[in-house]
């Protein structure tokens, strides 16, 4: 409430949906009830004006205002460890709001030496060698995490080559899938230096040594993979390549795609990813 | 509060990393400053047990027991429209917890006849005709997806094919990224309704006339997935197909990989999807 006793509205950017965000981020505590009012007499204000989605970003340190925000119709769009989102559809249609992300990403990385030995890691407790894998941070290209994670586990610089494969599950956690991409890359160094707490051991291992394992031969998906892999060594296997395309808005995003040698993208070299 | 003065502790499920979840979906409003106090003794009862992570899985009608929750110590983790999952994590040493869902999985779905025609939606406003896109939903593969988004836009039942190509891009709603899969289908039948509202009319359409538009040669990427389609009719192409695979776990998951003439997987007739 004002001085004069008015209501001040919520501020709010504009988005090019028709909808509207609000940001609490406020580093002073917000009464329940100032809020309340403030929540009510705003969306007042913009069902007046046709607005459709109304967002409210409220920071985790204005948790007590969550329930004031439910109380007034809206409901949880997405929450990150920070700061909760909710929703509120003001049109009496169906909303055209954007679904929720629904999967992880994660990435394996097939890199291998001259001597066709893959570089793996072994896992603590397990007595399994396996290649090095990690989940794509937000807003993290495939690619780039592929090169960060073998770098992160074991020293080496790489560059992507290709996609080999990749697979999809279901409830991975809680009722949310996973994306698991099986990146091949080419690495620029050979020295191998352990750094994550995680790994007993880290070594350059022959390939067939390595599909050869117990544990893959049983598993039929990462039996599959290694059958994969080495036919990439063979010469007989194609991925996806990747190359940097422009959108017309001028959004830059890696297209995946097959560029094997009977058949290329009309893409000059300035466009190809690095 | 039990009637002899006790705290009640909360109910939790255990999980097989050493945490627990509770769920809260009582159809009873529950008192913030009840939940608060056994909230606490739970919490040290964990800590007594050696718990790590513990969940709780609040209902959106539970919104008043947010706030008593982040007061200790919890953040959030996920939401979905109906609840808000909060995690604290007891250890002294790095959490694991699983990260969040970073993506939201999309689909087009690439048609032809024996024409050569490929069955495009013209939306709404646009005067562009695109081909069937849609977003994966909770739990879906891919390749169904693909096949659901097809019968909703156009009544046209499809098999899944290949995927021919994909695209990850950044910032698509708030912090989240967009993995967006180029699927070819294969129609069973060629008699189209248009039964979204969304969708002003469906057609089935030469594929070199569709690649032609102006839409499509001035929008990079969209230009790449035409040359891609094109060279895939022209038998120039090889995609990703899938394979149906079943863990250690007994855990059933499709992997994509390129299947071409040169190579192939040893997978039996039983172990290919339908």
């Amino acid at each position: 409430m004002e001085e004069d006793g008015s209501i001040e509205l919520l501020s709010a950017e504009e988005d090019k949906h028709g909808g509207v965000t609000v940001n609490i981020d406020d580093p002073h505590p917000i009464h329940p009830l100032i809020f309340a009012s403030s929540l009510k007499a705003s969306l007042s204000n913009w069902t007046q004006q046709g607005k459709k989605g109304v967002w409210i970003k409220l920071h985790i340190q204005h948790s007590n205002l969550v329930d004031s925000a439910v109380k007034a119709g809206f409901r949880y769009h997405h929450a990150e460890p920070h700061y909760l989102m909710l929703v509120y559809w003001i049109p009496d249609i169906p909303d055209h709001l954007p679904a929720n992300a629904s999967h992880r990403v994660g990435v394996g990385a097939f890199v291998t030496n001259t001597k066709r030995e893959e570089k793996d890691g072994k896992f603590k407790g397990t007595g399994v060698w396996k290649m090095p894998t990690g989940v794509v941070n937000e807003g993290e290209d495939i690619c780039a995490a592929a090169i960060r994670e073998v770098k992160e586990e074991t020293g080496v610089e790489t560059e992507f080559v290709e996609i080999l494969a990749f697979r999809q599950s279901h409830k991975s956690f809680f009722e949310k899938s996973d994306l698991f991409f099986v990146c091949m890359l080419q690495p620029h160094s050979f020295d191998i230096q352990s750094q994550d707490s995680e790994i007993l051991a880290t070594q350059w291992m022959p390939i067939e040594e390595y599909a050869r394992q117990d544990f893959m031969q049983k598993n039929q998906l990462f039996d599959y993979i290694a059958k994969i892999c080495l036919s990439k060594l063979d010469g007989e296997y194609s991925g996806f390549c990747r190359v940097l395309t422009t959108t017309s808005s001028g959004k830059r995003t890696y297209l995946y795609y097959n560029n094997d040698d009977d058949w290329h993208l009309s893409a000059s070299k300035e466009e190809q990813g690095n």
